[in-house]
């Protein structure tokens, strides 16, 4: 059986996010059921990142094991003219037989985006968390910086994980000024990530970057794993999973 | 009275336009039930553009004789802590007694919204023509510039408009390429446009990109009311209110 690798974007706002649940709609379960009348039989995908509810992404990827041989070419249209608006295939390639779109990932990045304006952009709204007060930007970029590097995050993760290495290496956290100040948006990579792990990061920044908490708190945080110093979980819809990369391409 | 200007954004995604009706979800009626919480009293306010179902808005104004004084810099929030998320009220100011939000407007600004990918972008979907087609983005410039002046547009209306005088002036088309040439956003500027004119003018402008129209087919539509040769209505939801010029600012 052919493996296959498709690159997926959406629109996360509608659903009870990516993995499959019972009576509740998914990323997931969509993709499936598209699958499942292209290959005219049930076809099992697994996902990259699992994403949260309400979360977006502009580049999630899923792999499975293909009943039969379709163009790589043809299998973003096939698929797109029967997924609904806010799913959208974008890519599919062949992999290797033991390729696995989440134990194979070397890398993801994701993209969390505030909206700085006084009253909501609406346009953007279903996209942006709207955070209108004042942020020390020097104090945020520092903030944001601390977590670059490999840490026991076991701090940052939602309860409710099972995960019992909690050790995760961050690349980079960057954040950019877009759109004459009106938008900030941060992009953080790194091996892997706890669940709700970026949104308790971003939490995080923000409240160093209004001043609640000094960046030796968050220096506090990582090493000793208080999570009391914490930032809020920032809201699910500002958070998009940008990017998965593998060795492979 | 203080007669007061409102300047407004809204997602017109789910409303059947600007301009009240019965027994359909309008901008101006959730406006107008939001200023009645405020003033404890029906207040009835004038949209400077009347912008269709599915349209969106950036900069819409609106006035109205307000029952008694609310200091300007407060309206705003004070509307938007009642006013649905999809609807957001930006600015207020106190204007001369006489003015008239659409009477008065020197200038209104559209722009409409073209996603170029091969694939839709989900998360700005609702907010872009999805149109992959090759387009000669030379002639599509050069088409844009034939609508600048002052022509009688009557063959540039949708049905169902009862204006009698269809004289209009564009002062500017302008079409940007955007985001690594993934968008093109089209700005027209007009001293006023008449029912689904600016939708009818992309349409045509599009229609000339891809070839199917020459440019003195447009200039042939213009001077001798040709509607034959006009290219299809865009849709409603690539189109976007973004300003009001007024003298009095």
């Amino acid at each position: 059986m052919p493996n296959i690798l498709i690159v997926i974007s959406y629109d996360g706002t509608n659903y009870s996010g990516f993995q499959i649940q019972a009576n509740a709609p998914t990323i997931q379960a969509e993709i499936e059921r598209a699958l499942a009348v292209i290959y005219k039989e049930p076809v099992r995908i697994a996902g990259a990142g699992r994403t949260d509810a309400g979360v977006h992404a502009y580049g999630q990827s899923a792999s499975f094991k293909a009943p039969f041989t379709i163009e790589t070419d043809q299998l973003p249209s096939a698929l797109n003219s029967l997924l609904p608006p806010d799913i959208v295939a974008l890519k599919a390639y062949e992999v290797p037989e033991s390729f696995h779109a989440r134990f194979d990932a070397k890398s993801k990045t994701y993209s969390y985006s505030i909206d700085r304006a006084p009253y909501s952009q609406v346009l953007s709204r279903l996209y942006n968390w709207h955070m209108p007060e004042p942020i020390n930007m020097e104090k945020l970029q520092r903030a944001a910086k601390i977590f670059e590097g490999t840490y026991d995050f076991k701090s940052f993760q939602a309860s409710g994980a099972r995960v019992t290495d909690t050790t995760r290496t961050i690349y980079r956290v960057d954040i950019e000024e877009n759109c004459d100040n009106r938008q900030l948006k941060l992009y953080i990579s790194g091996s892997g990530f706890l669940y709700r792990m970026v949104r308790m990061i971003t939490g995080t920044i923000i409240r160093a970057g209004k001043g609640d908490l000094t960046l030796s708190d968050i220096e506090t945080a990582l090493t000793s794993h208080n999570s009391k110093v914490m930032g809020p979980t920032a809201p699910a819809h500002g958070l998009c999973l940008e990017e998965i990369i593998y060795d492979i391409f």
